[in-house]
């Protein structure tokens, strides 16, 4: 760099140089590019949406036209979804993946100055976001308890409650039903701290359709809720990355204010549309998954060093007594690919989704001969 | 909301009344949503993708599990750019059209306490996502001065060093050919610029294909330079989102960690690096797009009460001695929509791309009657 005639320093490394110091710590989302056959470490549907959807999506994007920008306000996809969830079109904002809501949430709401609760284990995004925006994450550790002979995970509602304020407002997100633990929280305690809390409530329901419990309908009653979607789980979009949020209109409005302009692209609101139209393809699914988690639940159960919390999403969070780096690498040696999680209480921990019947199979004989080395 | 039983005030509207200050005082970007049969407003190409590459698109799609999460680093969109711009494929980005890149560039390199210099009128987005961010964003008029009997737009460089400081890192924009003036600023200015700059000089080159002047084959020299490109003008799928940042490493690095896990859709990554592998095409659209705009030039220049400036680009940006909300109005009602803009020395001016032979016919048509009128 030519600045040395200003007598400056030559510059070497103008992104260490220059970026933001939070941004400089802060390490980057990455995902595995381990080679697998049985892919179950970021909870995926086993299954593509049918070809007869593809063909729909295809027959209409021949008549769509790529060169021109798209309905900035995915105006179709929110009437479709509007009568999905049930509330009006205005209370509905849609995003690129459930990723750019909770951004976007965070951008308009948090920010500088302000604090983020999030009870902790968590999914990864609401601390990435909450840092980029440039507010204070404030992690509270679950209580891990066991509760009528099973271990669960919930709210720590009195360490959580020393962290609010009145003087800022704040933002709280609570994952329902919690990623990477698997089960929901008590409603109880969800309810006491929504209603003490000064601020803006996220409630992300990326796994909705596998329990079907929601806040979106009790909206009118908790307007600082904002709820967050998918169609990266039982939709089998993830590839197409669509996830919207359902809250009070003026919630709403400020989010069309930080997100990127076009955010949601022609064809993923297209496919969008389209798979809302297959909704038996999708309770189908949801119900598939469903019963093969249980089954597969009840058979780890069977397992000598495992302990296999409860579970109402697509994926079961499993402790084991061998370490569980060794477990993680003979699965991936037989072509599994799971999920290590880093954090308080998981260090002995996988997380793995449900996969199709056969690759269950595959997964639980697996696993029975490495746990019984 | 329930809270009253705390004794607190009914929360009436919770978007206002928990959103970021600087937040309820941005204006959302609301493109027009008029009717009309010629869309000459968002500088887009005027025709769709090949219907050749769309069924090579969806050969592929048909292949492709859309349930999985696709590649969050895009590696064969990146070789592919890798190949077209000639750098390695560590110094591309690839982000959710131009806009990502802005606002991921401005994540990382600005925010808070840190200065944002846009020399305006500029393109909306820089302005935008410096206030998401939390910067603090400083603008500076461009000169608009008459040379060898053309009136141009270029920069002010005196008034942009007043504000330079060594003190904290700052971000500057520079949009080169600038939307919405159309044309190149002066290289002199710009290097003078770019070495007395202490952060990251982002250069937009969303029209590069255009003019094809670049700062891309300058990154060795000027390390602390940051060239954004697009695939939404000259490759004709604005409707898809794909953009990328070329790059010293160590920049690219931090882009990462403050991009949307999943930024880019698979049928995005596909699509693109299927167009280009259709360069021909999109060289011949280039042409064409350039003698049309020469043309339209030539042919709006004989008109009375018009001024028409430079262009490097697919735009025309007019000023008119009549009132050009009028003008706006005129062309509207025959079915043409073109871009009003705000800010000083545009309160006269319309911008407009350039369209088919056909389309260019009908709007010079509808100007030399709206203007004799």
């Amino acid at each position: 760099m030519d600045i040395s005639k200003h007598g400056e320093e030559i510059i070497i490394n103008p992104g260490l140089e220059f970026a933001r110091q939070d941004i400089l710590n802060l390490e980057p989302y990455k995902p595995s590019k381990e080679k697998c056959s049985i892919k179950l470490d970021a909870n995926e549907s086993p299954y593509d949406i049918p070809l007869e959807v593809k063909e729909r999506i295809w027959q209409r994007l021949k008549r769509e036209k790529i060169n021109f920008y798209y309905d900035p306000s995915c105006d179709e996809l929110r009437e479709e979804l509007s009568k999905y969830v049930g509330v009006s079109t205005e209370q509905i904002f849609v995003g690129s993946g459930s990723d750019e809501i909770i951004s976007d949430l965070l951008f308009a709401f948090a920010g500088p100055g302000r604090d983020v609760i999030i009870p902790v284990p968590a999914f990864s995004s609401y601390e990435i976001f909450a840092t980029v925006c440039g507010a204070r994450v404030i992690k509270v550790p679950l209580l891990l308890e066991q509760k009528e002979g099973f271990w669960r995970w919930d709210l720590d509602v009195e360490a959580m409650k020393k962290h609010f304020s009145k003087e800022q407002p704040q933002m709280m997100f609570l994952c329902y039903p919690n990623n990477p633990t698997g089960d929901y929280f008590s409603e109880e305690k969800i309810l006491d701290l929504i209603e003490s809390f000064y601020g803006i409530v996220a409630v992300d329901e990326a796994y909705f359709e596998f329990g079907r419990k929601t806040f979106a309908n009790r909206l009118s009653k908790y307007p600082h809720v904002a709820v967050i979607r998918t169609f990266s789980k039982v939709f089998s979009m993830a590839g197409l990355r669509v996830g919207y949020a359902i809250a009070h209109e003026s919630i709403i409005n400020q989010l069309y204010k930080v997100k990127l302009p076009y955010n949601v692209t022609l064809f993923s609101q297209i496919a969008a549309v389209e798979i809302l139209k297959s909704l038996e393809w999708v309770w189908n699914l949801r119900d598939e998954l469903v019963k093969s988690r249980n089954e597969l639940k009840a058979e780890l159960g069977k397992m000598p060093g495992i302990r296999v919390y409860p579970s109402s999403t697509n994926f079961l969070l499993c402790e084991f007594e061998k370490p569980r780096d060794v477990v993680y690498e003979k699965l991936l040696e037989k072509g599994i690919l799971t999920r290590k999680l880093n954090g308080e209480k998981l260090e002995n921990v996988l997380r793995f989704c449900v996969g199709s019947p056969e690759q269950n199979k595959v997964l639980v004989d697996a696993l029975s001969q490495i746990l019984a080395e």
